[in-house]
């Protein structure tokens, strides 16, 4: 038995209205066997940035195979153009506007064509180009039927902890829905300080890493290295970014404990 | 290999609670191959006018033969009927209350027959009679085994613009995701007005009729046709509902540049 | 043709972010065959009886043989075992924290194997552990080679109403999306007591038990049974939640008509 094609689905349109729904029609009336997945459709709205870091921790662990349709796209109807992207023997298709950066290495670049037939909206590519790219990937079409090979594509400036001797400064890149704060700053980052560290956030102090969320009190402030490989502020049993008052874009300092400010 | 059965879902049930897994585990136990897709679960509460727009602009995307089980269902026990439409081909299954609208033209609808086993519970149609014969359909069964043919549904008074020589005036119909604000005018009623055109809604002057939504500086309000041909009112990278102030009902209209007011 | 395998999936993480879209990935590269069906990702952050209620309500309208996945786990990397349990031909795998309760009469339970391969992270035992276990069961695996028998596993005490010769005193188990209050008082409880009734909510008096939502004036409070048994609190076309100020733990007293206070 051959695999049944594979789709996912990340956007920043919600959960309701017909955006998702209409492009779930799509899909399925051109490739009837196709699985419909849901990565997500509550991207922040208009950020691709987002999106790609979404879709960094989610769209490796499917299948080999898998085409990801992923549309944020605050430049609809404009400039920016349709492509899609074949990266280690995953497909994306979606906006050129940085929404796939983390898989652009290595990566074949498509120009999506214009469609033969069919109206295509300038509001609603989502509808009228991406899903019917992403459906005739998913049925087996060949890639250069449906798009012109380029070698250009929008990369984003993913923001980078910057290292200075022990020192590593880094940002929360977004809180989870527990309240968690995610990091840029990775494991490998701060290895090299050894331990016990000092880490800050804002004006508050953390006082020490733990291996997981709950060691410590109900309530108490703790850092820890999440399940991607990112420091992540937490509260036990709360919500770091109510508790501390903090987001996306504040500033984060790790050294190591015995080291000058 | 014949397709696989497909039920889309539709309700106002949110993604919360046990009510739509509840549905989902009723369809799958009596049709065991169906394929099923979410349109969308958050339809205003108590709104069948809100979700007969939604199925409106997403159900006729799906293939032929696709069951689309909804529920809005304010009257849940009291005495709507329970009924199913067969409309070029898809179905719909649902309460009576205007919630098919769209589909009523050139449909046959059937009443739902009592079920002769299993108990019904007064509160949750959509587990205990719409689900069962939403499965049973797309298991294949003759819809006369289910229901009896009737002449009568519900139609929604679905809210119309006013043309008046050179003027049209409509309303908002509701804000999406990104805020703009979906309006009931179409482009066929605006075509006439020629260009410029003058756009009002409540106090606001909006400047021009726009190609895509990003053809302004930020933060620029503006008007495009959107992607189902209907006037929305937006804003460059921003919400026109928060920015304008405007939700569901505002009036609005739209005139050549040069008519008198 | 043998069915295909069908797993469901509840949390509390959310509609947002990657955690379900990372699950997902690991499901179907475990279980190409798997279907995935969502009962809800919107279980209260950190409350494994929230998880059970739904669990107890949805996870039976399943065909036998489903493998229910359920990750509300506050204790995560913790001393909490991760397990899977065999109860009436459905399985269920997650933390051994309660979130099974309501399937643990006559059940196996298995205490989950640590991998021999992969690495498992300190904070998201749903990607690592739970997910790659419940797809090992879809697809046929022997739950001995999963995981080893053990007699323990964590009960909640599920809030029970007190029964006091004619009166039944309980409380309100949670709101749903229309602001219904689902209490823990079940039909068999309130039976005894004849009719009418007298029910109470902290200070309000509710004037009937009705057979449905819609019998009475909009905007009336009221009282009916609800789908799955429970006495619930509504409001005509309202949400009896906002109307009523009443919450989670509220204290619901029920009594003949005619029985002194």
């Amino acid at each position: 038995m051959t695999p049944r094609p594979l789709i996912t689905l990340t956007t920043d349109f919600g959960d309701g209205g017909y955006y998702v729904g209409a492009m779930r029609g799509v899909l399925l009336s051109l490739c009837p066997d196709a699985v419909l997945v849901d990565i997500t459709h509550t991207i922040t709205p208009f950020s691709p940035l987002d999106g790609s870091l979404v879709l960094q921790e989610a769209a490796p662990l499917y299948p080999e195979g898998t085409v990801h349709l992923a549309v944020v796209d605050p430049g609809v109807g404009g400039l920016r153009q349709p492509i899609f992207v074949r990266s280690r023997d995953h497909w994306f298709v979606g906006p050129d506007n940085g929404l796939f950066t983390p898989f652009l290495e290595h990566a074949d670049v498509f120009r999506i064509h214009a469609p033969e037939h069919g109206v295509v909206s300038e509001t609603f590519h989502g509808r009228d180009l991406f899903a019917p790219t992403a459906a005739r990937l998913a049925a087996g079409a060949a890639p250069e039927t449906l798009g012109e090979p380029t070698r250009q594509a929008v990369r984003l400036d993913m923001p980078r902890p910057v290292i200075r001797g022990r020192h590593v400064e880094g940002q929360v890149l977004y809180p989870d829905r527990f309240g968690n704060l995610i990091t840029n700053i990775h494991r490998r980052d701060i290895e090299p300080l050894g331990s016990p560290l000092d880490i800050r956030v804002g004006s508050y102090k953390i006082p020490r890493l733990s291996r997981t969320y709950d060691e410590g009190h109900l309530g108490e402030s703790l850092a820890v290295i999440g399940s991607s490989g990112f420091l992540e502020l937490a509260v036990v049993q709360g919500s770091a970014g109510d508790q501390l008052g903090v987001g996306r874009g504040e500033r984060v300092r790790v050294r190591a404990r015995n080291e000058p400010a």
